[in-house]
C-alpha cells in the first residue's frame, strides 16, 4: 500500500480525460493534476522546447512526492518519455505504448490509423511502438493540428460545421486506407469521438489515449502493490500555470462532471 | 539622425506584417524583430501572463539598444501598453491608438467594427480608445479566437472552406450592425482581407494594425529627428524563442517576400 498521490500532467486540460478515467477506476487514489495553460499548446513546438517544458512540469509534480506520474499528453509522451523516465526514479507512464497495445489488440485487418498533433506524428514514436508491438500492422498517420484549438474553443460536438469540416479534411485518407482501428493520440480527441465516427464509420474502433494511460497506471500500481488504502476516498487537486479562474469552463467538459474544486495557479518557470 | 535599430515584437510571426510595412516606408532603418514562438499564442491568456511575457520580450529587444519599440501584437498592445511605456524610457508604440485613429478618420456613418483576440477584446482597450478619439462612434467588437490558429495552419485564402466558415461565424453580427469600417486589431488578420471582404462586402474599409503601427513609428521618429541616414540600406534581423528553422514557412507569408535571412533562436526566459 502506498498513500502517496498519482501525478498527472498535460500541456493544457486535455489530460483531464485521463483523470476522469483514473477517478472512475481508482476512487481511493489521490491525484495531483498540472495543466500548463500559460504555454499550451505544445503540439506545434520543437522537441527541445517540449522537453524543456515537460521537465518543469515533472519537477512541479515531484514536489508532491508522487508514487507515479502519468504524462497525459500525447505530444510529451511521443517526444520525451524515455528522457523523463531516465531522470525520474519513479514509474512514469506515457500514452504511446498503452494506445498502441490497445490498437494492436483491436485491429482485425492489421490496418491501423493514428491521429495526433504535428509534433507527435513527426516524432515517429507511435510508428516505432507499432513496429515493436505489432510489426505486421500497417500504420497510417495523420497530424490534425486544428483539432486542439477547435476543441478548446468549444467546437467539438456533432453538428458543429467547423469541427466537422476539419474532420472531413484530415480523416478521409485514413478511411480510404481501410483502417479498422483509429488511435486517438492526443488527450483532447475523446471529445471528438462522435464527429470522428461520422467520417470513419461506426465500425472503426477508436482508442482513447487518456483511458489507456489510466489503465496502464492501475496495472503498474497493482504490480508494485502500491495502490492506496481502498477504504479512503481520494481527492483530486488541480494546478494550472495561467489564471485558475479560466480552468473551470473547459475542465467540466473534459472531466464529464461539474468541477467543484478550484484550480490553483503556480509559476511553472520556477521549476 | 539616429542609427540605433527599431525593435519590433509579437507573440509570434503576425507582427511581420508591421515589419513589411516598415521596410517599405523606411528602407534605411535597421530592424530587430522578436517573435515569441515558444509561447505563442498570447490571445487566450490572462493579462498577468501576457504582461510577464511582454516584459521579457521588451527586455530582450532592449539588449540591442533600440531607439523605439513597436509592439506589433494587438493582445500585448491592448493589455499592457501603458505599463511597458512607463518602464521603457524610450518611445513604445502599440497598435491600438493608430488603428483607432485610422478607423475614426475613415468611417462616414460612425459605425465601426473591431475584431481581435479574446484577450484584446476583453481588455476594453479598443473601446476606450474610441471613446477618447471618436466619442460619437458606435463600436461593435467581436473576438475571433480561431483566426490566429487557422492562419498559422495555412487556412487564410479565399476559397478555403474552414477559414470562410469561421468568418461566417464571427462576422455577420458586425455586418448586420451596418459598420462601414472594420478595424483588424491583430497583426495576423491582414492575410484574411479577402475572406473578410467576402462577408463584410467590398464597401467596408479594413484597417490594418501592422501598417498603422508602422506609420505611427515613422511619424514619431520624424518628430524626434531620429530617422537613420537615408543613404544606407537597412537590415532586418529576426529572432524567435522556438526553433529557428520553423520560422521561414510562415515568415514568407507575412512578409510577402521570400525570407532570405535565417532567424536565430534565443531563450526568452533568461530575460
Amino acid at each position: 500500500m502506498d498513500r502517496r498521490p498519482i501525478g498527472v500532467f498535460d500541456s493544457g486540460l486535455g489530460g483531464l480525460t485521463a483523470v476522469r478515467q483514473l477517478r472512475a477506476q481508482l476512487p481511493s487514489e489521490n491525484i495531483i493534476y498540472f495543466g500548463d495553460t500559460s504555454r499550451v499548446p505544445y503540439g506545434n513546438r520543437s522537441r527541445d522546447t517540449i522537453l524543456k517544458y515537460a521537465r518543469q512540469d515533472m519537477a512541479f509534480l515531484r514536489s508532491f512526492d508522487p508514487k507515479i506520474v502519468v504524462i497525459a499528453c500525447g505530444t510529451v509522451s511521443s517526444n520525451c518519455l524515455s528522457v523523463l523516465q531516465a531522470e525520474a526514479g519513479i514509474p512514469v507512464i506515457g500514452v504511446v505504448e498503452p494506445v498502441v497495445r490497445r490498437a494492436a489488440s483491436l485491429t482485425k485487418n492489421r490496418k491501423v490509423g493514428l491521429i495526433a498533433t504535428r509534433a507527435s506524428v513527426s516524432s515517429g514514436a507511435y510508428e516505432g511502438a507499432f513496429r515493436r508491438i505489432a510489426p505486421a500492422a500497417e500504420v497510417y498517420s495523420q497530424a490534425c493540428p486544428l483539432f486542439v484549438p477547435l476543441v478548446e474553443e468549444g467546437h467539438f460536438r456533432a453538428g458543429d460545421r467547423l469541427i466537422e469540416l476539419a474532420a472531413e479534411e484530415y480523416l478521409p485518407a485514413l478511411k480510404a486506407a481501410g483502417v479498422d482501428t483509429l488511435a486517438l493520440g492526443c488527450t483532447h480527441y475523446p471529445l471528438l469521438a462522435e464527429v470522428i465516427g461520422q467520417v470513419m464509420g461506426a465500425d472503426v474502433a477508436l482508442v482513447d489515449a487518456g483511458a489507456e494511460a489510466a489503465k496502464e497506471c492501475q496495472a503498474v500500481l497493482e504490480a508494485r502493490d502500491a495502490l492506496a488504502d481502498a477504504g479512503q476516498e481520494g481527492f483530486a487537486d488541480y494546478y494550472t500555470s495561467d489564471r485558475a479562474a479560466d480552468f473551470q469552463r473547459l475542465a467540466s467538459l473534459f472531466l464529464g462532471e461539474d468541477v467543484m474544486s478550484q484550480a490553483r495557479q503556480i509559476d511553472i518557470t520556477q521549476y
